[in-house]
């Protein structure tokens, strides 16, 4: 089996440290490294998707705040335009909030700046790290779920977007959980949702499947109705960007829709995300702020990267789109939250608010 | 408010008969007409899809019969070959059958073969006038039923793919209904949507939409849950390409996801199909033939024309795709089937048989 890509590390080249990505734009075609010398360079690289996915904007987020104290940028200014680049995922803003007050403590402290940038990298690193161990024991806690629930094996899943590698500094979280049923043989097929504007699915998912040797196939959104009414499908596995305290998932637009075929065929529905993914500061559903995208994105398809070959119009000039870049799925329709921490099913206020609890009072990793 | 495109016709240049198509994979970008001159011309342009629709295919079929015999092609082998073009809409046999019928029935009578032809011709430029006329009747009774259903008015419909006049003879199926409704006044939004991997709604509805002035409005197929969360969806209108005995509903692929979100949003779900697609001699949805299309059309975005810019690949080498054409919505999902002849609600194989019968027995409009 191939080895997983790297989304994302921190480089100190004599020039200055950088913040190296795997333009994700380029994927699956080119795998071109993208190197950020600023903070205005990572929230261009965040805001046009060349790094993404909920648990890696977090750590993007971290590094970012690391890198404007080393390169002597505001970093008081720079933790609000970071935090601020994408507004659903709250992960982004908790990783920036996470290295800042270390930069702060740091310099409250006594520490000069190469002390503060010292402590803030080592913040990012430390959210690095953990983010790598919660992919592992999410993957773990989702692989035993999905036995209990399918004692069959052999399990039939579909996702959607992409949550692999290319999202976290581990293995990601859904597509973790599959990774993890593809190494002890129990996957017997991974259904991957293109993932339209973005094609996330076909783009991401399908290149980390590949290179992870599992069985996949590729659908357009709308084939994956056909797959459940046809009995092809034993359980959704999708990731989150936000979750709201009543159990709510914010998650890439398209995730609804299947929550709802899921339910009306009886198949499991089950959201895998780190505990930083659950925001108790947010009520409900309806208080989650869904980012709304160009309508570019759905009227063209894009030829190449910006400056090259130019899109082509698929529909006629002066088209409206809507395009909200996620989509709420309420908690009655979820089987099952798994987080690095345990699992939640139902999924109910209370559940959730007790597994932050655990989650607090555990090992260090904080939920708000 | 524009003019309706034509999207098929029957000319007589000094060259010969020929048959002239609005080639619908050009538009919206460019309004070219494609001219067949013989049957595999014509098949080639109904398997690429220059020409679509469950209607128009009858038509397009009809009138292939009688290129065949006016340019002296073997007429029984033309008719297998254009009635196995598309394996999915039952129109297009009907069409090609009812100026076969014509043309041996010519031919038995004593006609030589130029009598023989312009029977078949007779017999599709029939089919034609009588599919526009059923468009025509199929806007008025799904106008009148929206008004039962919404007593509000200011209809907020969502439709998939693309039933206007581009799949037909005169205004379309579902696409005449919200025609129908704004030239009333009370088309408040026509929710469009792109309809992937062939992008129908983008490409086609879109167009048709704004040719027409109407309120509309692009959406991924996966932003279409959104709309239906948010209460901003009245009805589903949607058309068909095989309608079973028992009413299962044939129809491009993303049709059965918005049947189960519409009935999850106690939203109508409202098929309008001619009774040329009701076919009795299926007995149910299982028992329909869905078209499967290449995993290019999945794995690859089209660059432009054959021959003209390549695709590029929007997965990775070597990605296998599920891509069937249609997908299959069972009759209890259905609000009602919207025909010329009258509309069945609940949707019942009675209910549908009866409406046959009277079809038969009154204008000639025959369902098998």
């Amino acid at each position: 089996m191939g080895s997983a890509p790297v989304a994302l590390r921190w480089d100190e080249p004599p020039e200055g440290p950088v913040i190296v990505l795997l333009d994700q734009r380029r994927l699956p075609a080119e795998e071109v490294e993208l190197v950020c010398t600023d903070v205005p360079a990572l929230i261009d690289a965040i805001r046009t998707l060349a790094v993404r996915g909920a648990p890696l904007l977090g750590v993007a987020g971290a590094y970012g705040l690391a890198l404007a104290a080393v390169r002597g940028f505001d970093v008081e200014e720079a933790a609000e335009m970071l935090s601020a680049a994408r507004p659903t995922a709250v992960n982004l803003a908790y990783g920036v909030g996470r290295a800042l007050t270390a930069y702060r403590a740091s310099l409250a402290g006594g520490a000069g700046p190469e002390g503060a940038w010292r402590a803030a990298l080592a913040e990012a690193r430390a959210l690095h790290r953990e983010d790598a161990q919660a992919s592992a024991r999410m993957a773990e806690q989702g692989l035993e779920l999905l036995k209990e629930l399918l004692p069959g094996g052999g399990f039939r899943l579909l996702t959607h977007c992409n949550t692999g590698a290319l999202v976290s500094g581990g293995e990601g979280t859904a597509l973790a959980v599959a990774g993890a049923a593809h190494r002890i043989g129990e996957l017997r097929r991974l259904w991957v949702d293109e993932t339209r504007p973005l094609l996330q699915g076909a783009r991401l998912t399908a290149y980390e499947a590949a290179r992870a040797g599992m069985p996949y196939t590729l659908l357009t959104d709308n084939a994956a109705g056909s797959l459940f009414s046809a009995g092809e499908v034993d359980a959704v596995v999708i990731g989150a960007d936000r979750i709201a305290a009543d159990g709510s998932v914010a998650n890439k637009v398209g995730s609804y829709p299947l929550a709802v075929l899921a339910r009306y065929h009886h198949v499991p529905f089950l959201v895998v995300a780190p505990t930083t993914t659950v925001d108790l500061t947010t009520a409900d559903g309806g208080a989650i702020e869904v980012e709304q995208r160009p309508a570019l994105e759905v009227t063209e398809f894009p030829g190449g990267m910006p400056g090259e070959v130019p899109g082509r119009a698929v529909a006629p000039l002066g088209t409206q789109a809507y395009n909200p870049a996620f989509d709420i799925t309420p908690p009655e329709l979820v089987t099952a939250i798994v987080t690095e921490n345990g699992i939640v099913s139902p999924v109910t206020k209370t559940g959730l608010a007790e597994l932050c609890a655990r989650s607090r009072s555990g090992n260090g990793m904080m939920s708000i």
